[in-house]
């Protein structure tokens, strides 16, 4: 087993943060990255050595760039690349070059990745393996008896769908064998007229599902364990909004065939490092599918952290150091025997989303922060303090907050408790609807399916924060315009009483802001001062 | 077992809000009391209600009015007060205001108190439940030989004591059997000269002793259980710096021993609700010793509940309820065997204290705050975030910081990460020193006793941490006086080069700055500036 003594992190924000603090408590010297666009982001700050990528190149595109990271790397003279989630942490090429300049690259080999990459191919791993998949058909025959006979077989509700292509064309959910005939017909026009082939093909449509998935953990030697499993049902656009383990509404003899499921897929592919096996749990029937691999950190390994007591990224780290499963002194992970669940743990990411327009990203300065701390709250967190700049270059994730109990109903407790103490202004924030997904009666008997959110509208209507100054600002104006309510007749204040005087510059106020008033006059003034903004803000 | 609707926390800072959380979760209304100086304090806003307590009254004494505080807590129709520590945590009669006024006491019983706030009484109760106290005689009889015969059954080193007042008066170390005559002459005069009285006793001196306490936690019913030891070793003048779970030096009998040792206390005085029974135990023989007893909650509770899993404040809350321990829906708590230890936690006390400056504690609005977080970090936080202002009025603790990890050098580890990665401007702290302390040798190897910190004086020598942009200013300066150290003989600029410019003020300033500077000429302006902040930090 070798020793790191350097690692950097080909990745940004709340996870290189991560992988940092488990790097310095493993006493490995930490190096960053950044975009120009990232300069004040704190991922730059808490490394101990920071090098900027490519200026030129866009502010992903920087981050995408494998030769001049693996250059810097090289430069740098670190032993292995941790890369994170997202960006290239599933690219099996940069894991490559990594090996190919004498990097370790921390996280599975690149023939795993390339099989689990592909969604076909994954597919075929798991029925290899002995894992459930969701009943499909091959490409449907032309002729339509023929269609009727496998529909049956798979049984409805069904999900026709396109051969090729994607994006929901020729996409058509079929709920009885009345509409069969015409929804295949309508499919392979919209199919043809969207990718040139009409070729389709029937799936078992499970409507009322769950996400769960399973943590496994690999090292060189074959050991393989799993770290008991999450669930992720509670989904915004297929973007996880609350994850939480274990999954409340799993049974002893349901855990133990899904957690066996994922070691199924981990033995079949000689996994190595940590990966994440996901699966759809059918409500009505109980029955568990195989979806795909994700062969890399989760942004909510964290949970499993909590009811495990184990640190996932330091064993990520000691596994690529050769250290082996079993040895705690080696990876910090027991065997499978020794790894156990307690309490319940919720994680909820806080991100500059707006819920009152549509989650759009927010961005601009944190002008005040205040988390939520105490017993049983941890946070990882990016670049979310007072007087942090938030780009609109990046995923408007902010903090991650996790809440450890000794039961689901006070973990969930603790969660709003937390989540009703923070503050955060300057940029809109999605707290409101976290409150509002996490008091839902529904939340609490875990009584929900991965539509929750698009089939609960009134968990978008928040009433939006107001800060302690805007409020005593709206009562005093509300006073000054309407009068006082409790005072009967009372007179309200003349409307040319405040004659607003315009602040006089002195002759020594910097030339700019005057000139451009002068020239440009009022609105050319006001157009030029948003300009300064945007320039403060890129 | 009834359930408290509101609950009023006579106390402030972080442990007021530590409860303050612990209620909101289990669904109760909290209430906050502030002095007039505390009036911009946190506790203040984290409490649903929040009442300034006698102006008039100074900074503290605010807090110890019990007639106001009983008042303000009638007024508010709550069921219950929480004391927190110190303060009025310990005074029988405040629990008795209590009482006479409906409102239950999240505490023992005042005849508990009573009993055991008395030293002396304390010991006798220690003896008579059949626990180790420090080996002591009565008070000396006149006859030098029958002296020479007591000291030896006690055995050598000895600490002679005055039998009246304190403050280490007609106090002195023994070590050897010829020192003690003129000890015991030296000493009654002293105590004569210093209390009227000259009875002296001997106590034996343990010079290599640790700190050891144990959580015990008794319901009404009668039920007691112990929540294992804290090592709280690490002291400067008395006071807590660094305390740890469970004593990494302890083995298993010795273990059971002390825990036992604390439950007999407990059961002697059918101890209710939360209680720390203190030890010092003798490195060198292995033998403990009891030293008294805290009837209340305390600072460092917080790292008991991370190796236990367990919620001390809640159960506190439960408890006064009716909650019986052992039945894990009423108190949380469950039944002693199902107690257990798991992994190591560490608390620092982050203070505003300058180990550069004689430990004076610093005051001022802290500009810059930036926490440490992530995986095993707790962070119990009073008034600290960016934009806060810490009076002079109160005890200097800022946060307290938590680690757990699952080894003692794991969390050590962890917590020295955390400590670096902590950003405080605007006032000192002890952060460097407590680095110091953290990354000492002895302290991983847990060789250390109660002097440990008086007796390693490079622990205080600790470089002030300096901010980004004083390093840079402090660098362009140093090229700006003496010219760049890298180009040789380069031309330094002129002294005259800059012509300081005073700014200059415009008609509508501010009248009072102008106006004073006018009339009071440069000096008087200075001072008038120095009186304008102390009002606005008063």
């Amino acid at each position: 087993m070798r020793s790191f003594q350097k690692i950097l992190v080909a990745n940004r924000s709340e996870i290189a943060i991560r992988v940092f603090r488990a790097a310095t408590e493993l006493g490995i010297r930490t190096v960053a990255i950044y975009a120009e666009q990232d300069k004040l982001s704190l991922h730059r700050f808490k490394a101990d050595e920071a090098y900027r990528l490519d200026p030129d190149k866009g502010p992903i595109e920087a981050y995408l760039a494998i030769e001049d990271i693996v250059r810097t790397a090289r430069d740098a003279g670190v032993d292995a690349v941790h890369p994170g989630y997202g960006l290239l942490s599933e690219n099996p090429e940069f894991a490559e070059a990594c090996a190919q300049n004498g990097i370790t690259f921390i996280g599975p080999g690149p023939e795993t990745m390339r099989a689990l990459g592909d969604k076909v191919s994954a597919r075929q791993i798991a029925i290899a393996a002995g894992v459930p998949v969701i009943p499909a058909s091959e490409s449907l025959p032309r002729d339509l008896t023929e269609c009727e006979e496998i529909a049956r077989e798979i049984g409805y509700p069904l999900m026709l769908k396109a051969s090729w292509g994607g994006g929901g064309r020729g996409m058509r959910p079929i709920h009885e064998p009345e509409q069969l005939r015409a929804a295949i017909e309508e499919g392979r026009r919209e199919a043809k007229s969207a990718f040139g082939r009409d070729e389709v093909y029937l799936e078992k449509l499970i409507g009322d599902a769950r996400h769960v998935e399973v943590q496994i953990l690999g090292d060189a030697d074959g050991n393989l364990v799993h770290l008991f499993e999450r669930d992720c049902t509670i989904q915004r656009r297929n973007q996880k909004v609350i994850e939480r383990a274990p999954a409340p509404y799993l049974g002893d003899r349901q855990r133990a065939a899904i957690c066996e499921g994922a070691l199924k897929i981990g033995r079949h592919t000689s996994y190595r490092n940590a990966g994440t096996v996901e699966f759809l749990l059918d409500r009505q029937s109980g029955e568990y599918y195989f979806i795909e691999v994700n062969p890399r950190i989760q942004v909510e390994h964290t949970i499993t952290e909590e009811v495990t007591g184990l640190d996932i990224v330091k064993a990520q780290i000691r596994i690529a150091e050769g250290g082996r499963i079993g040895s705690l002194h080696e990876t910090g992970i027991p065997e499978q025997a020794n790894i156990t669940l307690s309490g319940h743990a919720i994680q909820c990411r806080v991100t500059s989303e707006d819920p009152q327009n549509s989650f759009i990203p927010d961005y601009g300065r944190i002008t005040a922060y205040r988390g939520a701390f105490g017993n049983g709250i941890r946070i990882d967190g990016g670049t979310a303090y007072s007087g942090a700049v938030v780009t609109r270059f990046y995923d408007p994730l902010l903090e991650k907050i996790i809440a450890w109990a000794p039961s689901p109903n006070e973990a969930q407790a603790r969660m709003l408790r937390a989540l009703r103490e923070y503050r955060i202004r300057g940029v809109a924030t999605n707290l409101p609807f976290l409150e509002n997904l996490l008091s839902h009666a529904a939340f609490g008997e875990a009584d929900y399916n991965t539509r929750f959110i698009d089939s609960h509208p009134e968990l978008l209507s928040a009433k939006k924060r107001r800060d302690r100054a805007t409020r005593l600002l709206t009562y005093i104006a509300d006073v000054t315009v309407n009068g006082h309510p409790d005072v009967e007749g009372r007179p309200k204040p003349p409307a040319t009483a405040l004659e607003p005087v315009p602040p006089r510059l002195a002759g020594e106020a910097p030339a700019g802001t005057r000139q451009v008033l002068a020239e440009r006059g009022a609105q050319g003034f006001a157009d030029w001062l948003r300009e300064q903004k945007q320039v403060l803000f890129a």
